[in-house]
């Protein structure tokens, strides 16, 4: 950014603040253009530039939209463009109040991106006619800001996250300003009052700044908002205690807003280049910068109907959708719909073509400084690869499978450690403060923790210059990680697995904005969300049953197969091909399951290499049906603790009844068993008839609820013959080994499966089955014995094979 | 309550503001004793009364626990236990920091609540060694608050939620005092950030208070957390500006801290008898009371180890877990461990038998009073049963089936309507600003919004009086209602489908909370948690694809069948027999899932009562397989709109093929199709068979994922031969009918599937499934060619049966 030094900043701060009338002129030009564009999306069918008188039949059939915060919106837009004009400022534009879609679609249109990005819709009347026509009609667009909206990283649909997005966004990013602007009603939500904080993390050397405009039009759908009625002296007061310094505009008397509102942007843009530059040039002195953020009040629904069959609209709920409703019966309705859309005078707006005219272009920002062109909301353009170093250097000696343990995650700590050393400016690991816990520590050798509060000497891996992300809260971990990667950076987010649904809606929405980005050549495939589950159901220690709950799996499994992919490595080795593999991924959303304790290790990293490649694989040295095409029983396997217990369960039967012809196979793309209709990693049927075959049962041991893999083997030869153990919702403050009982999934349990499915029932069959269940009454005495006598807790984690415990 | 007049209040209050040296040394000695018990928790297995010399072998095997919150929560219990004493308050004691597990553990045992719901665990030396061993241990109990300690109605696991279930708690409780405990850490997450706002719902007058308690004490697992870091002005203007009047205190010093809290909470909680009695009194004048609310600064670890190895311990994050480690191995640990537990003076706390003596006994409240005994943490104790009108009076008339359509969502809504006012002390709708766009707006007949900030004359249905929640915030509307049933209350949650997600982690939370609730007979049933989604994937209008997803159904699925319910009620009349069953309920968590949007009505209310009961059944009057037990083909539905499709599909084809035999099965239960042990509602063997047969293809239209068809069925005989269509992750901004097009589910596909599908090939057969392909592919023409032509938007919405629409 070519801003120079302090008094230029403060020159170009001074010049937004006077608004000339030139400058008056255009910016009221411009959004008085977006209003009436706005006005006509949500009523014209035809007569789009009024060249005529309005009648009936320009009326659309069904009115459907939000008009109330959409002047706000525009409001906002046309400054922070005459902002962006006078100083260069490279700007994202983040609307909160996301059902105004059809002002930034407007706003697109007025910048000349919509046509760009979308030919037909082209900057003059044909286009105009279309651009009405599509909004909120069937095949057209939504009514709320969508993927489909140029400049938007940001969806106007579920509420919450348009802080986390925004600060997301300007991480590592230190030219970059992220205006957020934040509704009343999307402010009551948890997500977003939880995002305030951002500012304790933000290095004002390195990041950007995030702009929080709080818009306050008084009311949500139909009833009042909690802020707008609270006494302005304690919002105040909430927001400089959450450490932003307040700017307040409030009114509707024009052009007095435009006045009132370019002195608060220049002051509140002063404020950030003076917080930034005074960073950056070493002066920051270790106190967290008060951040300006503004309070804008205006009334909802500004410049429309004040009063509408006697009863007041403009500034009120009813103001929200469609303020004239019934307009195509109604003489009346229609006009004072046309005097609304006249009061913007568009004859002075649009030339005979249904072109701007000047003054209104003039108020466009140019090229790539157009906030809908921006390709910080393409971030696929900006898009560096990772400089990853070779995974196979982090990888554990196997010397033979299942001799030994380890803690799978740490080897992924290590290879973070130096993805961070070789990306200083392009990746993130995200966490609810448990990277430690996680057994992810190794990155605190090569970065601290982000920390823009008061750093005290006795402080670990904390300080201004940290670049791990740690906040008790998933919200803020996902939404900023979903703001960096849509902006061309590079992530992962590592969090307990019980606790993953808390931000479930977020995976979900996410993984639709990248289903819907799919189809959209001019959007760039940005990086992948890298979502990783550990401390999970299976092994929890003193944390009981409330800490148990591998849901998520289940969540993305609804996803589209076109982004959704899932991921169970068995063993360390695998973990690092999986994640060498999704660090390079872009556009997917890739969920990764794996324990943090000590686990058996299976696989040398070349075979690791090639089982992940592979997505499943037969585990020879496990079973012994030496490759026949008919083994007895195929004892299949997905996530490590459930891995163990197939490999004990199969060294069980191959022991004791060495002539019962027994098949391990291993999952790790859980996907993979899936049709190749119904997901791109799926298995080819040639495929997955040498792994399954097509008629010999299948014992299948899974890490998450059992219906899962009942959703993906449906439609494979035979589907019903797959009997599946998982998690079913058993647990408690336990042994490990324990809860695998509880839930079904122990060794013996899948050597009674087995023997109880197989296509012949061996001799010996039967004792094999008592002696099993001997076991498993021997475990739970000693259960309730062992509760007595308080035994060595590590002796109740298994030995490495089929070994009995008793 | 006997609280009496104003003066009473004012002298009880100044009675705990001054702590005499004979109440000091009884809370005091409370306080040690629950000290020493969590310590004893952690670390003791023999020895526990420390009466002879500590050796290794009296140490567990493995320590686990977290000591860091502990103090604190068991300072504050000590107080809130005194001023209960004095004032005879009935409290409700809420532990957001829940991993303090053994503090609260140690406080029903003080209380002598735990031996009488655990008599195992008696009241004295043999029951303390088994308190002791059981903790963290395997068989015993977890490490933080769960649904097995007395007194909670609040989990210890995931964070968020203390004060809205306080805040639930309280409502329609006039005389009960919710103490929230805020841990720092928990202060991070957004669910927590944004339930500090329920004053602006609560009505001194009606409802009861919350005094929340934040206590930093400055880390969390690893680091400093936002709150202990900032500014204290900031803390204090956040937390005024969040509406509440701060009060601090601070240190560590004793007994100094024991007035100060004393104090502190005399002030708290004469301010807030000031508050209701002036509001019950008639004297609110309506601005929204300044509530108190207590900022409390301790160190974490307090009164633990202050230096370990020579390293900082406590007041910082290394006191989280378990300050000293190693301990059955290192000496010195083992010495510094003694040292600490002697400093509490046991020998002067218990007596021979490990009773507790006089002076910590006489700290504890009376009865009921117990915090660890109030019936209000053991909601069933006072669940009255709802005064219920009879549901049938609401039903709508149904002449013939599908030939009228009506908004179902109306009806329950008029049925609440007399709910609420019939029960005007315990019944309360939940929803983020939808209840009139979910149709439920009678409801506002009888009652208004809740709001305890300004109201001004042009607000509707908006008053202090109003007791129908809404805030637009899932994680507000579903834990106030978790608060509201688990101390006894009646209620329901209703939501947009799409973002019933962001509260996914909430419902299985709860649930997690009720399986394990059912597992302790003391724990009486509490009414079921009711979610009504409604805005369906289906029916979306002008919102796009981030407003279609019907996951929820996935996640509840997961949960245990004894307290997970799903249903889809096809139309009205099932819709109130559904609803008056959930009312009726106890201890389930019921989903249901139905459209808002005017939909085909079938049943009339007696057909709607028979086929609720049974869950499924056969529609005679859709098909024509006349009873046979062997049709050519099942089509089976479940869900609103994907019940119009398949009853289409089965009159194109009785229509078209008459010899063809069609049967049709709606399902509202959607947990009848699982097996009878995977889930108490699931179909008899003979029931599943007489309705689906063992043998004939069952084309299945759902409304949710397909996927979960696939996991219910499994099991069932020959499950491959179900073929479900169902929400692909398909949508867009369109019309109903292409909706269900696009997701392969509409009336063509489902005849196309029907007769690929049959068992037999009628004649005709293959000419209709080109007519269907025509029917489609003119749609698709139809669809491009319209959004040109601005069709009138309400003509896609198909005429009632089989018709086709071109």
């Amino acid at each position: 950014m070519s801003l120079g030094t302090d008094t230029t900043a403060i020159d170009l701060a001074e010049r937004v603040r006077q608004l000339d009338d030139t400058d008056l002129a255009r910016v009221d030009a411009w959004w008085r253009a977006n209003n009436y564009l706005t006005v006509g999306q949500i009523y014209l069918q035809d007569n789009a530039l009024l060249r005529e008188p309005l009648r009936p039949e320009h009326i659309k059939p069904r009115l459907l939209g939000h008009w109330g915060t959409s002047p706000g919106l525009s409001f906002l837009y046309a400054h922070l463009s005459r902002l962006i004009r006078i100083t260069g400022q490279q700007a994202l534009y983040l609307a909160g109040p996301g059902h105004g879609g059809p002002a930034l679609v407007a706003a697109g249109w007025l910048e000349g991106t919509y046509s760009e990005v979308y030919p037909r819709v082209g900057r003059d009347g044909s286009g105009l006619h279309r651009l009405f026509r599509q909004f909120s009609a069937p095949g057209g667009i939504p009514s709320h800001v969508s993927v489909t909206t140029p400049g938007s990283i940001h969806e106007g649909g579920e509420l919450g996250y348009v802080l986390v997005h925004a600060f997301g966004a300007v991480m590592d990013n230190p030219d970059l300003l992220a205006l957020a602007v934040v509704g009343d009603g999307e402010a009551e939500t948890g997500p977003l009052e939880g995002a305030w904080k951002g500012i304790s993390f933000l290095n004002p050397a390195r990041d950007g700044a995030v702009l929080p405009v709080l818009h306050l039009n008084g009311a949500k759908i139909s009833g009042p908002t909690v802020l707008a009625r609270k006494d302005p002296a304690e919002v105040r007061e909430l927001f400089s205690g959450h450490g932003y310094d307040v700017i307040e505009v409030e009114g509707s008397d024009l052009p007095g807003m435009h006045h009132g509102f370019a002195a608060a942007l220049a002051t509140a843009w002063a404020a950030i280049r003076r917080i930034q530059e005074s960073a950056r040039d070493g002066g920051w002195d270790g106190s967290r910068p008060r951040w300006p953020m503004i309070v804008l009040r205006t009334p909802k629904g500004w410049t429309g109907p004040e009063v509408v069959d006697g009863t007041q609209v403009a500034g009120t709920f009813r103001a929200h959708q469609v303020p004239l409703s019934g307009v195509k019966d109604n003489p009346e309705h229609l006009a004072q719909l046309e005097r609304w859309m006249r009061s913007y005078r568009p004859d002075e707006l649009f030339d005979e073509n249904g072109t701007p005219n000047a003054d209104v272009l003039a108020a466009n920002p140019a090229g790539d400084l157009r906030m809908s062109a921006t390709p910080h909301a393409n971030g696929g353009l900006l898009t560096r690869d990772l400089d990853l170093p070779d995974f196979r250097d982090y990888a554990i000696d196997v010397e033979a499978p299942a001799g030994t343990r380890a803690e799978s995650t740490r080897k992924l700590g290590e290879l973070m450690r130096d993805i961070y050393a070789r990306n200083p400016d392009r990746f993130r690991l995200f966490s609810p403060d448990e990277t430690n816990s996680n057994r992810l520590g190794a990155v605190f050798e090569v970065s601290d923790r982000a920390w823009a509060e008061k750093v005290y000497d006795s402080d670990i891996s904390l300080s201004h210059q940290g670049r791990v992300m740690e906040v008790l809260s998933e919200h803020n971990c996902h939404g900023w990680l979903e703001g960096y990667t849509l902006t061309g950076r590079h992530g992962l987010f590592g969090t307990y697995e019980a606790f993953a649904m808390v931000s479930a809606s977020q995976t979900v929405q996410h993984s639709k904005w990248l289903e819907e980005a799919s189809h959209l050549s001019w959007r760039a495939k940005v990086p992948s969300l890298n979502i990783l589950l550990t401390s999970t159901a299976w092994r929890n220690d003193h944390n009981g049953f409330s800490h148990q709950g591998p849901g998520l799996i289940q969540t993305v499994l609804t996803q589209r197969g076109t982004v959704s992919r899932i991921y169970l490595p068995p063993d360390a080795n695998c973990l690092l091909s999986v994640a060498d593999h999704c660090f390079r991924s872009r556009s997917y959303t890739n969920l990764i399951v794996i324990d943090k304790q000590p686990q058996l290790q299976y696989l040398t990293i070349d075979e690791a290499i090639e089982h992940c490649a592979r997505g499943a694989g037969i585990w020879e040295w496990a079973g012994n049906d030496d490759g026949t095409s008919d083994p007895d029983i195929v004892l299949a396997c997905a996530g490590d603790v459930v891995t163990m217990e197939t490999v004990a369960a199969a060294q069980i039967l191959t022991e004791r009844l060495p002539h019962f012809r027994t098949r391990v196979v291993n999952v790790v793309d859980l996907m993979a068993l899936q049709r190749p209709k119904d997901h791109p990693h799926g298995m080819e049927p040639m495929l997955f008839r040498e792994l399954f075959t097509d008629h010999v049962d299948v014992v299948f041991a899974f890490h998450g609820f059992p219906g899962a893999i009942h959703q993906v083997v449906h439609g494979r030869p035979d589907a019903d013959r797959f009997h599946v153990r998982g998690f079913i919702e058993e647990g408690t403050t336990t042994t490990p080994f324990d809860m695998t009982v509880k839930n079904k999934a122990s060794r013996y349990h899948l050597v009674i499966d087995a023997l109880n499915n197989a296509r012949r029932t061996p001799p010996g069959a039967s004792e094999l089955k008592a002696w099993c269940e001997a076991q498993l009454a021997k475990h739970e005495q000693y259960v309730v014995e062992h509760l007595e006598d308080m035994p060595e807790v590590a002796d109740w984690v298994l030995p490495a094979r089929g070994t009995a415990p008793y």
